[in-house]
């Protein structure tokens, strides 16, 4: 069973029968109808005393009142799958009218209806009640600042779960302590905002403007997943709000951002280019709502938008196999798009196509778009064809939330529903703040050349902050109305500190193994590109490690022809002491696993190889089970990870590119299926490989291979382009190797 | 009103009362529902004879009977929506439960219904009828061989479109005609690779063994599109099936393709690389099976997969602007996709963010999906996360008909369908044929090293040809079975022909236009890079330009700031005798469409310009319309076309790469925001734009702008990378300019 469909296109009398029968023996009817029932039952029991039965199947209900009843039951469903259409998510205009026919006439319900009670009310936690509250209910839940898109959703446990959680958690009200919590988020943003507009005045910095709700969101993803089990947060963004996150989420102090701000780039100390303050990354130890210590990390990025995605999961997934053993709750990737650059770029596909392989699985990401219906000077409807900028997330059954960004306390919840969601369901989820851009693209830039009705509106929006606190003065209980005047004073009194240049003090930080590793690390020196380090083991090792990966368990069938193929690398190596280049390339790594190193390897069609000479991974003639050849090498060796890629080549590389990232004690490789698909993921080793070091002081022990040779394969199948590589050979950045023998491979 | 939820989610009792009110007065009801009563109306009166009214709100049924009625209309709707989850499209294996839910227990039906008789049979076109008899056509619509997955739809028309096509259309009869041609093009599949494999034993050539019917669905899609006002076709695809699609497509000869396989590339006679052969392009007029002559292109390609996308679509946008006046209707883009492919590649996502776009619009286009269920030797579920390869499609709300490659009937019809939908509502359409791969990747390749359970099977499974001819003689009317019999024998005379090397003859070719304007431009010597073309015009004409661009029209009301910018302009000119850099760019494209030229210019806010300066479209302050300040700059002047492009740099180059390729005579410029962000596009650059001339002797006149500079914007902004297209220029086959001054943008 799907979804709710059983009901609502069910029909009344089956369903009457059936009660029957469960009334009867609940055993007798199928597990979700029996759910189904027990929750009608428990919904009358609680609301007006009567007894199991007697209500539906009794004669208090004739079957016309059932048929109502079912009518209202189906009332709510299109809510709940069509609210979306209807809700009012745009702060600023109206949005199209999307058809979301939610009229009473499509139900067979009329006005007179509006004051007839229906227990039906039971689904969405009312008990009995009016037709009319029961909209109203709905209207609160489904088409008021949130809309939940969830239709695509097949999992029923998913579709009750999401259902649930829109009906109650949403409506629980907001304790006075969240609502101080989202007023001084919203206070921290905006004033992050007012204090660069003040002291850096004409200075680019892509302000959250109109999107500063954002900060009370993560805070509040943050605060959620903290209490949820997870420990490590990543996160992976662009320019816009940047700095007011690293401030106000990452804890990163006023002073050290603006010390950075004073030039236009960061120069490390030694060497180095650097890049542009909003580029770079941060780590922190925070402390959370609820008193828990949390790491976080912002990931340093190109400018080349949503680049930065598949570095951001290969990275959270490296993490939770080197520290969390695998327990995807502990580590959480967070990426934060553009409505534009969402809808745009094809690296969004990739990562999200990758979101549940085996290989690149990180447990689920959370997507918040900061939606601020502009790209640039670019409409959205310039800027693409589905309906919203995250129509791509129904491939993968992913909900999405879209919500005003100027209702504070809907993001906020939506967020920490999001958030819940992942963690039970470990997968991927959006959230769309629709908010605006208070300025042009940057704040030199006059969005009037190209928006000019948009932002004759946007000169008249109050601030996130200012909203809220109003409402709170107007619709708030008392308390509430005083939080606000208190906040807003402190808003001002903390602006003009702030201005006055009282010094922040930066949170302390515990390095992370991993940390402590790349910082035993040396950088590269001249010398280093000289000579090659010493790498060869002793024969006795050398003939043990041959001899297991020669090997395959007791009962397993491989292939007649692999048999053959492993016998004759046998023979090669006993009658004339020579090993091929699969059985190099495969010792190499044996050695480095034998060390307790681990080694992970993927691409298209790796395991095997697509020379059809790796054979890593061995396949059951009989059963498909698998062999992993370097699974047995040594005692306590470390693990050997290969996995076949998707189709990739710039999501694959940037996810082992991030993989490498978390730790310098695994070799990370990537191959191309020929080298000359390399260029797919050009902005990787542009913007990432080859620069790294050069622009955040990153160093990365990636290896990428790049087979090709002029076999006659054509074109694409030559080169390497090598001489791309060379060209970009500078500062100690990368080695360029070229490979020859199997000696050469192995050492 | 969006879907036939209006009724399904509508009550019984209502819908009677809504009916009662039509019979009254037809005009009382919506318009949809009048619809709706009419069709029911038409098929009782069809059917037993009966008046309005009398047979639903008198009493010869009763509102329990009407009850079953919708329950059985619910049934019939679950069909629609879900049926493909559970329909026979894999030949080879037993799909996933996926959990359809079709069973009469979701319905309020049971057993004892299947004999009765209902109304609703007439929603499937079967009139009154039993319940068994209406379960049977619903499975022979939506869980036999063609699963159609249509839900995403918004568009009640599209909707109902669909739903008709495939319940009427499909089941039409095929003719004894249509068979003949469906058995031809099958033995003319299966032929040409028993050919090549006879021939060319253990040569590479991807095969399409396994996929045949892709031949008899393509031969189907071109016929239906002849008889429907398409005059051009313009097909991208990759290896796989690439030379039998020649042959049997596109009406290549024999001899033609197999004098390129003599080699492995195929040289250009007096210079270039080549490229392998199931690469290279081919054009051809050919006679559809309804006698309509039929231009046909198949766009040479690399072998980066999916990277021809935006170039098909480009190319098919231009001819339709500079042949058809943007009668999208007349030239049809049809991409065939691998499986794995269509899952992975980034591109994919960013080509259908396109398809609805002002500026990318081609009136829809034709996917078609070889799904042999494998890419090289990964397994589809380590290929992608969702359901479908092609799960994609909802994004924008495309239909995909996933069919079973070895029911060439299927194919054929789901493929005319699939036209017909491509040419009433010009949207883009998926059809995802479902087959195998026989042999390895390429035939060199053994597939049980990685596959062995899945290829015991597919040893065992006859080819297309041979389960279409069996099932003809044992299904088919005696017409039929003889046509099989006859075709049999066809196919084993024609094969021998073959191989006794009995020669074609090639098809006759007229050039169009634009190709002939390319063949009178002659290619690049030496010389041309030593001076600069004159391109100077009079004072004069610069005068009249000028002018001419610095007007709008009377009534339009632009920015003060943009008055003043072009004051500012003006003043410049008059009192200095300067013109700025933007001038200078809009100057040099207005004296170029003052030539009767066409300049097409997309990329990231082209309009207004990255940096504020070219403003080439204004925008109205009061009403936000737009004005083009190149549209009226001489009598008889090209088109200028401007777009802002989605948030996209491989998808925007490849589609303008593509539309310079479809005509000389037009002016084609993508700009990068910066330069840096081109290598996003490095594919196009390195597989099309630096190398088409010498892989397959294209032209083309893409000009591309890359700005950048050394102002403090970090490291994506201050570099066209520059170095790497200086390291690609070699063999005249591009321009690398630095542009300075505006004099020096102008000419
Ligand atoms: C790959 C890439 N292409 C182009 C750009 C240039 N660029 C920077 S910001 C921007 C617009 C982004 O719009 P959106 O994603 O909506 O984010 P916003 O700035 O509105 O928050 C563009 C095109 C870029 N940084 N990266
Ligand atoms: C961008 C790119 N990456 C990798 C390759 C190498 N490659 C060639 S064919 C292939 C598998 C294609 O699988 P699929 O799309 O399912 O098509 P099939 O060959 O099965 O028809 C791969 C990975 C390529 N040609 N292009």
């Amino acid at each position: 069973m799907k979804d709710f469909s059983y009901i609502t296109s069910a029909h009344p009398a089956y369903i009457e029968n059936l009660y029957t029968e469960f009334v009867k023996d609940p055993e007798s009817v199928d597990a979700d109808m029996r759910r189904f029932f027990e929750g009608f039952d428990f919904a009358i029991s609680q609301n007006n005393g009567s007894t199991n039965g007697t209500v539906v199947s009794g004669t208090t209900v004739d079957t016309k009142q059932l048929d109502k009843e079912f009518a209202v039951y189906q009332l709510i469903q299109a809510y709940r799958r069509k609210g979306h259409l209807a809700a009012k998510t745009n702060p600023i205009r109206e949005r199209k009218d999307r058809h979301a026919n939610l009229d009473l006439k499509y139900f067979g319900l009329e006005k007179e209806n509006l004051a007839d009670e229906f227990f039906a009310g039971k689904f969405i936690g009312l008990g009995k009640t009016s037709l009319q509250k029961i909209i109203d209910h709905l209207k609160k839940c489904y088409t008021a600042s949130l809309g939940v898109e969830y239709s695509s959703l097949n999992d029923p446990e998913r579709i009750d779960w999401v259902t649930n959680a829109v009906e109650n958690n949403m409506l629980q009200p907001v304790a006075l302590e969240q609502k101080r919590r989202i007023l001084q988020k919203l206070n921290e943003g905006v004033m992050f905002e007012k204090f660069l507009h003040t002291k850096y005045i004409g200075q680019k910095r892509f302000s959250l403007e109109g999107g500063e709700t954002t900060i009370a969101a993560l805070d509040a993803i943050l605060n959620t997943a903290a209490d949820n089990n997870v420990q490590e947060v990543v996160i992976g963004m662009a320019h816009r709000g940047r700095l007011n996150i690293l401030a106000n989420i990452l804890g990163k102090t006023y002073e050290q951002i603006f010390t950075e701000f004073e030039g236009t780039a960061a120069p490390d100390t030694t060497m180095g280019t650097g890049d542009v303050k909003y580029h770079l990354g941060f780590s922190s130890e925070v402390e959370t709502a609820g008193g828990k210590k949390m790491h976080l990390k912002l990931c340093p990025n190109p400018s080349h938008l949503e680049a930065v995605n598949p570095v951001v999961v290969g990275f959270a997934r490296s993490k939770a196999d080197v520290i969390y053993e695998s327990e995807y709750d502990k580590i959480l990737p967070i990426l934060i798009h553009g409505d534009s650059s969402v809808a745009g770029q094809g690296i969004v596909y990739e990562v999200l196509q990758m979101s549940d392989l085996k290989g690149y699985y990180t447990g689920g990401t959370i997507h918040f778009v900061i939606n601020n219906q502009i790209g640039f000077t670019t409409d959205f409807d310039d800027a693409r064809s589905s309906d919203y900028c995250t129509s791509v997330a129904s491939m993968v059954q992913a909900p999405v939330f879209h919500v005003n960004g100027d209702d504070a306390e809907a993001v906020v919840k939506a967020s920490q529903i999001a958030m819940l969601y992942r963690q039970q369901f470990n997968s991927d989820i959006f959230i769309d703040m629709v908010c605006y851009r208070r300025h042009g693209h940057n704040e030199g830039d006059d969005p009037k050349f190209t928006q000019p009705g948009l932002y004759a509106l946007i000169d008249k929006q109050p601030n996130p902050r200012e909203v809220y606190t109003r409402w709170l003065m107007e619709h708030g209980e008392e308390g509430a109305a005083e939080l606000a005047k208190e906040m807003e004073k402190k808003f001002w009194t903390d602006l003009q500190e702030r201005l006055d240049e009282i010094k922040q003090n930066p949170l302390p930080y515990n390095y992370q193994k991993p940390e402590l590793w790349w910082q035993s690390l040396r950088k590269a020196k001249p010398d280093d590109f000289d000579k090659s380090p010493v790498t060869a083991i002793s024969k006795e090792e050398l003939e043990k490690l041959f001899s297991a990966i020669m090997k395959w368990p007791e009962g397993f069938k491989p292939l007649k022809k692999v048999e053959k193929i492993l016998q004759d690398k046998l023979k090669l190596f006993d009658d004339e002491r020579k090993l091929d280049w699969a059985t190099g390339e495969l010792l190499a790594y044996a050695s480095i696993l034998a060390n307790d190193k681990d080694v992970r390897m993927s691409g298209q069609d790796v395991r095997r190889g697509t020379f059809s000479h790796r054979h890593a991974v061995l396949r059951d003639e009989i059963n498909d089970e698998f062999y992993n050849r370097l699974s047995n090498v040594a005692e306590g060796q470390g693990k050997f990870r290969i996995y076949n890629s998707l189709l990739s080549e710039y999501a694959v590389l940037g996810f082992e590119y991030g993989y490498a990232m978390a730790n310098p004690n695994a070799l990370v490789i990537w191959e191309a299926q020929f080298g000359d698909f390399g260029n797919c993921a050009q902005t990787m080793i542009d913007q990432f490989i080859v620069s790294s070091e050069q622009k955040w002081q990153r160093m990365n022990g990636i290896v990428v291979l790049l087979p090709h040779g002029y076999e006659g394969q054509g074109p694409e199948h030559s080169s390497g382009r090598i001489e791309r590589f060379l060209q970009m050979c500078a500062e100690l950045n990368i080695v360029v190797t070229n490979i020859t023998t199997s000696a050469n491979f192995f050492h």
